[in-house]
């Protein structure tokens, strides 16, 4: 449809649900106002469309720490925070204060945004978390379009930040405003938590949430983040888990300085010949974790899970290619996303203090410190995590006889997060994606660590879930970032649909 | 003695000496000769210190890229031009060009001395290498006296370059020109080498040798270098053999660009896990090499050896304390020296394209390469040992059966230099110690690789020989670098004795 024509169409049909419902009715069946709010969101797509072309158009990118993309960034919030005004929330724009950078930079940091609309209390009420900070990004990096520019091609909306997290915050703001434009009633009471610092480790975020725990967060029932993508290019998810993390660091050390190879090799117990050994017997080469008893507190496979695992939608082959990987460890779907999401794995990440430069140098390092981690699953216990990996790198290291000093030190710990996807929300979730996409939703977990998940189910002790809107491809973080025009409608379509299926069940 | 009667004294011998032997004599019995020269040099080593002290004076650094320094440099070579020059020599200051330095910057490379006295054909001719530059100096750096001024301590002489090299320079100069004061006739024939790049690798100074080899050189039958050190503080040493390198790369690659271990971990064959087990297979925790192959080269060991190893003058305790070690892998000077020296050894770099800097970072790298190398002894050959390490880590890469690629580099081949420890030279510097020192020499080696030493042999094929003058605990590129009074004043006469020694067999 021509988009003029599309726009009279639409101002057409807002002028029938009009004469026909009444102003603010709340009258229309369930079903049938579904209907008018997807046509709704059909109609005026392009509007969609042009309010995150305007959106992206802003350069909110909160890694490079440089006054002008902070000055961006607080024009970012304001202009969200006018936008959510004018679909009538309270709106409170967070003071977060300033951040000093390790080369003694102080920057301010942008405000956080808390709005609600509506406090019935005969309603359940659902906070959605997203944040409107981008990753950089230049033309010159590789991008085929002006990444601040969104650009349509073959229905691909190319643009930093369309699928993160801008696309998604807007696709829920349309839902509401779709309600409003239609003169309907919010089918449940809604919040926005809305931050600029997500890619600059969502600096504040966590003490703000403590704060208002009591006050704005009091009467959340449900939160949504749609942060993330799904496996498939065409197959929505639900995403109810994601893993934890375990930092460990082991030093070994027989002094502070270095050793000339030539006046030393040969006389000593050289730290990397002991780190190299500690560092070789964690993993062997099928990738299974060698440390004693790891493995006693994974969560047993199910049959229900084994079920949910081959139902969904993974092209192996085009995953592996788009991976740029040879071959994988295994050679199936399920063993493949089960060793990414429900089974701990252990990688090396590398080696501080010894030679790491280009070219030649006759060192033998004094003092080195490995670095890897370990992936935690439920129900995976740090602390007992912490034990076995200590006490086996003890095992390993007396075994060597060596006269250098070891240790071991657990540097970041993050439990990993899993929701019960029997929750009213996730059902609610899994019959708004049917309604709009007519299929089950693959049931997903992510392999890495999202700590916001994690930070709002321990601080605010609700149901989490993770509704992603975009697809596989989409490039959140590289060159080329897009989401698919039909993935932002559909996905506004979803949220709709979510809210009037979670007041379904609240009735 | 005070050191104005000590001048005066001089003066008187001087004068008597004349008197006794007339001008330009060459009839004084040896080892009355030998007397006139060590009474000579210990009359006169207050101006021999002062000499020392003058050239301390130019801060000579070759390490620093600055055309100050270089300006330094130019002028130390010109000092030592007409030094040599003053004693009667014929000098040939060898334009050497300029060098490009990585950041584009051009520098001029300072003069390579080349001198000759006497070319007597019925005479031995004997070459002395040694260098005028010295490594970087700063009083803030932890040197209790400015460096580049020469202070006297407890006799001990602290400035840079005392010991490496200006001093044994000196020390070779102070012989020759102790035969000039007395009139005497030169014993041998001398050369001298002398550059001015030696800390910054000898640029040029291949090229200039190869060059020079059927002129400068051609008539040359010996050379000495005097740029280590002894390994005990009381008792000279002779240096008959250093040890070789073969630096390895091994890399491992799945694909250029780094995963993020939430995202990939578990499912890939990660480099870095294959990494750390190949490295892990090259040395036991004893030292041991696990190369199948790699001791079948090495030369056994001889009764003869054994005994010169028992002989040699080291403090373990002190060793060991001033190395700030813990512990060695052996527990006798035998074993450590053997171990340094006539034993190869292998030494794990580092490894390059993993994560080396501070903090955590969850990072899978894609592509990373390990260094080690192998310090190399007689009879070991590069071409054999390059073979048994590619075979090795081949073998142990296959037993993983990873998907990922793997190759392996030798980047740096040196040959282990050892010399015949029967030549004539050798003798007469055994000779000379006992005469000097009233002890037979250690008879040691080094355990890293000193270019030079292989460099003239392989190019000039003839007998090399070092004979370090300077103490153990000199800290020849340290702080508070010195050589003491007696290794100065003694090491002076010790080459004058050789000179006379040389002769005595070339007769």
């Amino acid at each position: 449809m021509d988009p003029k024509l599309r726009r009279m169409a639409a101002s057409l049909l807002s002028l029938l649900l009009l004469l026909e419902g009444g102003m603010f009715s709340s009258s229309s069946s369930p079903s049938g106002l579904l209907e008018k709010v997807f046509q709704h969101l059909d109609l005026h797509q392009d509007e969609f469309v042009q309010m995150l072309k305007e959106w992206v158009a802003i350069e909110s990118d909160s890694v490079q720490p440089v006054p002008r993309l902070r000055q961006e960034l607080f024009r970012m919030m304001a202009v969200a925070a006018d936008t959510l005004q004018r679909l009538g929330a309270t709106v409170d724009s967070m003071d977060m204060g300033s951040q000093q950078l390790p080369d003694g930079q102080i920057l301010p940091i942008p405000p956080v945004i808390l709005a609600e609309l509506g406090n019935d209390p005969k309603k359940a009420t659902v906070c959605f978390y997203g944040h409107l900070d981008v990753q950089p990004a230049e033309r010159g990096d590789g991008w085929l379009t002006d990444p601040y520019a969104l650009t349509e091609v073959d229905g691909k909306l190319y643009g930093r930040g369309a699928t993160d997290n801008k696309g998604p915050v807007l696709a829920w703001i349309n839902a509401v405003s779709t309600f409003r434009a239609l003169y309907q009633d919010l089918p449940v009471n809604i919040k926005f938590i809305i931050e600029g610092m997500e890619e600059a480790g969502s600096v504040g975020l966590e003490e703000l949430v403590e704060k208002e725990k009591n006050r704005f967060f009091s009467g959340v029932d449900y939160i949504v983040i749609s942060d993330n993508l799904w496996v498939s290019r065409k197959k929505p998810a639900i995403t109810y888990g994601t893993r934890g993390n375990s930092y460990f660091t082991v030093e070994v050390k027989c002094r502070d300085q270095d050793f000339h190879s030539g006046t030393f090799g040969g006389i000593l117990n050289e730290p990397m010949a002991d780190l190299v050994a500690l560092l070789g017997s964690l993993v062997d080469s099928s990738g299974h974790i060698l440390i004693p008893g790891i493995y006693d507190q994974v969560a047993p496979l199910t049959e229900e899970e084994i079920h949910m695992y081959k139902a969904i939608d993974l092209d192996l082959e085009e995953y592996r290619n788009s991976s740029q990987v040879e071959k994988f460890l295994f050679d199936t779907k399920e063993e493949i996303l089960m060793h990414l999401w429900r089974y701990p794995s252990l990688s090396i990440h590398g080696i501080e203090g010894a030679f790491d430069d280009p070219g030649a140098k006759t060192v033998i390092p004094g003092r080195v410190i490995g670095k890897f981690s370990i992936r935690l699953v439920p129900h995976m216990n740090l602390s007992v995590v912490e034990k076995q990996v200590t006490q086996h790198l003890q095992d390993v290291f007396s075994k060597r006889n060596s006269s250098n000093q070891m240790a071991v030190s657990m540097t970041l710990g993050l439990r990993p997060w899993i929701a019960n996807i029997n929750d009213n929300q996730y059902l609610a979730a899994k019959r708004a994606i049917e309604t709009v996409f007519g299929t089950e939703p693959d049931m997903i977990r992510d392999g890495s660590t999202i700590p916001i998940a994690r930070l709002f189910q321990e601080i605010i002790h609700k149901s989490v879930v993770m509704i992603p809107l975009g697809a596989v491809d989409d490039g959140e973080h590289s060159q080329n970032e897009k989401i698919n025009r039909w993935n932002y409608i559909e996905g506004s379509k979803l949220f709709a649909a979510f809210f009037l299926e979670l007041a379904k069940l609240h009735e």
